[in-house]
């Protein structure tokens, strides 16, 4: 008899209940040939004994293999393994190559994106001059819990717990319409509007609708860098244009668009990524007439749009597109947090629906209960007093934190104060190579970017000021100018 | 003088607060060539007298369009539209093709999918016999509700506010590692386990890793339709191979085999979908031999494994998968609810690697409040509690459903008793046309697929229930039985 104890090795301490142990050791063992087709089972009493565990287990195991069908009952004479099974040779799975393998490699093979490394990230609580994200600890957490469990309550009334659409749910698409119209003027129905997980599956929708392999897509020389790799990832062609204290360089889309078909233009123009500065009226009017000449779509990553201190915010180009050549994309994650995964792109409703058929099949729709609890924000005005509240907080910080970058560390770094946004994009002294400076930065408690997502040529990278309060604005300033003088 | 209340055109009853308006009219008609380059505005006094509003209001929306950079302050001269900008012609936007335009297209195109149409949906709270759901009235909402909010409150301290992990936020990811190794013996670790936003996005990113454009995907000819759209939209061949009371036909795919490549096989040998069968152990290790022989990937969606009635479930072909040929998907939305956009990939660590860094690219991260909620449920027994229960529930409702099919409709339907999952496979008398059944249910009152995901000649579809309780499986059969006789 075959040493049943030792092959299939019960462990009672296990979360696995033990007649399942049993059952699975042995369809394993037969598998691998050790116990073999048509050979008898010892009976439940032998087999409880060997086991030492209790015979109904083992009736339960058995029961188990018969009706998964590795095991046989015969009339009044026993257990036996089914003798239907292949021919299995021992150990035939894991070391004995089939006679006739064409390959031995793993059945499977993947194609890494070498371009697409996670950034170092940061821990929330660290702290950091990151790249411009919001200060998580004054968004209204609260609101958003009482406003999830409403939709809870609610949830099977309104229909928000069952597959829903995949364009977003209703009464989210209908308040950011409204809030998109109001706050931006874009003259759009819902119709117009699809509620993403946030900004990269908006720009990824929209570059595999619009882009096909091949195609060029225009974006600055320096541009976020994600969105790249969404456009090599499409295989389509990627151009780059220089870009200066205006933004994106137009006349050089000009140029390019003379010698070859352009079909997609990338653009920051409220804030141009990363350098933070706004394109003036007249690059923007340009840029529209382009788009009309040459038929290709501009697509407006508006990230930064709700904080501005200088002056109201321009208009983005998706307001003044008669043409229909502007696809608008955003996301919740600086007005809010980044943890709420919703954003939207904002395009003609033909495309809309394109995207959406898209959408489904690598995401089916996106989160019911969430997408109603933010409309109630909305709805509630929650969303549009802390908006308020959070432009006012990082008004004061980015004041403080230019004076203090300024007075502290000025001869080091160039900046400008940016009129609007979350960062400040500082070129260091080459006598500072940026690397070595986060890395000390680091040392000492402050998380800083190292630049190479902007090319480290440049020796640049954004100090994002609106996730630190004044103390830690102090705090960190003190840290980099150490560091600096090291 | 132009006339400005007529071009601008304000209206107080508008959100948009009015100096924004008279800004944002003013842009559109320097845009639009009307107001053009070089001329002088009216004094401030002047315009609010023009417009009817308040001189302070004109001020704010000339400061406006002065940082804007489409107004010019001249040294006590006045306010001038900017002379930088373009010569613009007249309505040259909307009406007039600019001279040397080589297409008039508007500025995008797009591939819409012909093939994905969004399916009729039913209510959560219409009376249907859907496609297998889960009845979302008996999830534990009060629980998910206490983890979210705890969640939330725990969430700066626990890191959950801030962007996260693409792979998955660390508490779920474990937990769930934990949950699939003690029920379905998977023998992995936490490096093993990518989480997701639901199967279609598991499915999604094994493919895209997977399957390069023109390889082979061989599926059962009635198989999942979603699942295909994706192969297809892959631009992979699909071959198909048949179905038959065991599932699929695994000497087909072998046949297959020995005349091309192939790259990957999609199987639910669990609950072969949509007929429900179980795939008997001779053709699992019949199909691992095979994965082997020829080094294809096993696509094993699991999507049914945690409801079974008859005996314990058969457990995964990736529990006995040495060669680690196969990648197993799975998701929560039979589990708890569809609206719950919770689902995984199990597979080996470098392809999880690779599905993740494409996964960024696509969703960046999942929902770190709702993970980190969903998994103290499972840490807490919620979720094992819960599935005790369904269970329970829907071995009862399977048992009613099945005999009261069989006793008032046992002359149109053939059927066979699910020993697990949520639907039953009927096919009905040709007679009976499926597409007229439904549109007849339909009218009074019960949902029903009319069968053409799964191809009009079968005149079959699933009957889910799963999601109706005993009276509603009644009145179900009743609206059923009389628009069958009609």
């Amino acid at each position: 008899m075959l040493p049943f104890a030792t092959l299939l090795n019960i462990d009672k301490s296990l979360a696995t209940p033990v007649f399942l142990q049993i059952a699975n050791g042995l369809s394993d063992q037969i598998r691998r040939g050790v116990v073999s087709a048509g050979t008898q089972l010892p009976g439940t009493r032998v087999m409880s004994e060997l086991l030492g565990v209790h015979r109904k287990t083992v009736v339960a195991a058995y029961d188990e293999l018969l009706s998964q069908g590795w095991l046989e009952a015969k009339q009044s004479r026993g257990t036996f393994v089914s003798a239907k099974l292949p021919d299995i040779r021992p150990q035939s799975f894991r070391t004995v190559p089939a006679p006739n393998a064409p390959s031995q490699q793993p059945g499977y093979r993947f194609q890494a994106n070498p371009l697409l490394s996670l950034p170092a990230s940061k821990g929330s609580n660290a702290l950091a001059f990151d790249d411009g994200f919001p200060d998580v600890r004054i968004a209204p957490w609260e609101a958003l819990s009482r406003a999830y469990r409403t939709a809870l309550r609610q949830g099977f009334r309104k229909n928000l717990l069952f597959y829903g659409e995949t364009t977003g749910e209703p009464s989210l698409r209908t308040t950011l319409c409204d809030y998109l119209r109001d706050s931006r003027a874009l003259p759009i129905t819902v119709d117009n509007l699809l509620i993403t997980r946030g900004t990269m599956m908006a720009i990824h929708l929209a570059v595999q609708c619009i882009v096909a392999p091949g195609e060029v897509v225009v974006v600055g020389e320096v541009s976020y860098a994600s969105c790249n790799l969404i456009i090599r990832e499409r295989g389509a062609q990627l151009l780059t244009v220089p870009v200066d204290e205006y933004g994106i360089d137009v006349e050089a889309i000009a140029r390019l668009c003379e010698k070859q078909p352009v079909r997609m233009v990338y653009v920051t123009p409220h804030h141009q990524h990363p350098t933070t500065v706004i394109m003036p009226a007249e690059r923007r009017v340009r840029l529209l007439q382009l788009a009309q000449q040459y038929g290709f779509c501009i697509l407006e990553d508006d990230y930064d749009y709700d904080f501005h201190y200088d002056s109201s915010p321009i208009l983005p180009l998706a307001a003044a597109d008669p043409g229909r050549h502007v696809v608008y994309v955003g996301s919740l994650s600086k007005v809010f947090s980044p943890a709420l995964r919703i954003g939207y792109v904002v395009a003609p409703a033909e495309l809309i629906n394109a995207m959406a058929h898209f959408r489904r099949i690598i995401d089916r729709q996106g989160d019911n209960l969430l997408e109603a609890a933010v409309a109630t924000l909305f709805r509630d005005g929650d969303m549009q007093r802390h908006l308020r509240k959070a432009q006012k907080i990082y008004h004061g910080r980015r004041d403080l934190f230019c004076e203090r970058l300024k007075t502290e560390l000025g001869h080091w770094i160039e900046f400008s104060r940016p009129t609007g946004g979350l960062a400040v994009w500082a070129r260091f002294d080459p006598v500072i190579p940026l690397a070595k400076l986060a890395q000390r930065c680091r040392e000492r408690g402050l998380w800083l970017s190292d630049g190479t997502p902007y090319g480290i040529h440049l020796n640049a990278t954004r100090l994002g000021f609106g996730s630190v309060n004044e103390s830690e604005i102090a705090q960190g300033i003190d840290i980099l100018k150490k560091a600096a003088s090291e």
